[in-house]
């Protein structure tokens, strides 16, 4: 089997990072239910982060068309958990702001999936990796202490100060590498990220996260694209990378 | 001993690199002495090493000052390269391109100091920490790569757009990592470095490297300023910190 021209040429291996990377359902969930058992409320925890999870594409979009400046995603996260508090019945202006910006900050302490670190760890040895998420620099740089991710480089949306799925935002983290579009794979368990990442000439991995939404997901089940690896999980995508890059015939 | 109440708000501590981290003087030479053996060339690589990094400093006020517009410190490097080369003799037009982007890249490949992975390994049990350099990203990533340096985040200049000693060289840092001034520590082995950074309201470690420059050095022999911890090499800071932060009495 020759070497993969594609893949051979791939020296950066960048990652969506919420759903791709971490659980971020199961992380968010766990910080509201404590949150509610310290403060006596009865709330569908699953729910609760279903619905700020929701929020999340809608509040990025007036950055995105520059109808607003740019604003960190914790920002973005603290202003859609007011909402999502309201909605349960919870005035935000009555909760402690030291508990309020606990919970705010459970996306930086979001679980892995079981593969993540092992793919990562083994990934690591074949290319450069780190984080391409709508995550600011503070939150992927904590999330990666917390939960033992091995990113070579941390590079947050408020460094490239652009959202996914907008162009710049693979575009500038593949400058700031000092590499051209080829030599860079985004790995996502989201057809659209993964589309966008295309169009301005990275390398693609989808890696299946079939849950990420809860059991009756709809979306991103299957491939909807000609991606450059469709893997299980990291450690799959992981194996498929090094047998592509370094198998000689 | 009670916990020490400058070192217990200390979240991130950030290194100087060059010099402080890394031994750019024999990781240069060595590149340029192998540059030499393959093109047939007589060169003192000692000097040269030490001549290209005296054009560092001058190379970068004209962006400090505003008269240029922000360029990487690759750039730099690359133009400082070439009149070092024309001061030895050589027409650096003769040279061939990927040769001279190996030898400019010898700064992606510095060796770190004997303690320098085991110190920042036991650090980065107690705070985050990452380089605070004037090193773009590209260069501080592959660096880090190459030499093993456990980072947990990379910060290069060219995110910040601003060179050290300017304030907002330490001051976007900080803001970056979501922290205040006072839960940042620099490390250097350079007390401009630290004088800046405590001007902007940083902690301060000195690392001593008293031969940097060679055995003859003149500068940063020994501290100048109040610094918050002075350290023998970054096992010992690692050792202070570690005491400071977490000893109760």
């Amino acid at each position: 089997m020759p070497i993969d021209p594609v893949l051979h040429h791939v020296e950066a291996v960048l990652f969506d990072t919420f759903g791709t990377v971490v659980d971020w359902r199961r992380g968010v969930a766990d910080a509201v239910a404590q949150f509610a058992v310290r403060h006596g409320i009865d709330l569908d925890a699953q729910a609760f982060a279903l619905r700020w999870r929701s929020l999340y594409q809608p509040s990025m979009e007036p950055v995105r068309s520059g109808a607003r400046e740019f604003v960190s995603l914790d920002v973005l996260h603290a202003e859609n958990l007011r909402v999502v508090l309201a909605e349960n019945g919870i005035d935000p202006g009555t909760v402690d702001p030291t508990e309020l910006t606990w919970l705010n900050t459970a996306w930086h302490r979001l679980p892995p999936w079981p593969d993540s670190v092992a793919g990562l760890t083994a990934l690591r040895d074949r290319a450069m990796i780190g984080p391409l998420s709508n995550g600011n620099l503070a939150l992927l740089a904590r999330m990666a202490k917390h939960s033992g991710l091995p990113w070579d480089v941390v590079i947050g949306s408020d460094v490239i100060r652009a959202y996914k799925p907008q162009p710049e935002a693979y575009q500038r983290a593949v400058a700031l590498l000092g590499l051209e579009p080829d030599q860079v794979m985004l790995a996502a368990a989201h057809n659209d990220d993964l589309a966008a990442a295309a169009a301005v000439g990275l390398r693609t991995g989808f890696v299946a996260r079939p849950t990420e939404y809860g059991p009756d997901q709809a979306r991103d089940r299957s491939v909807t694209g000609d991606w450059d690896i469709v893997a299980d999980d990291i450690v799959d995508l992981a194996a498929q990378f090094d047998r592509g890059r370094w198998t000689v015939g």
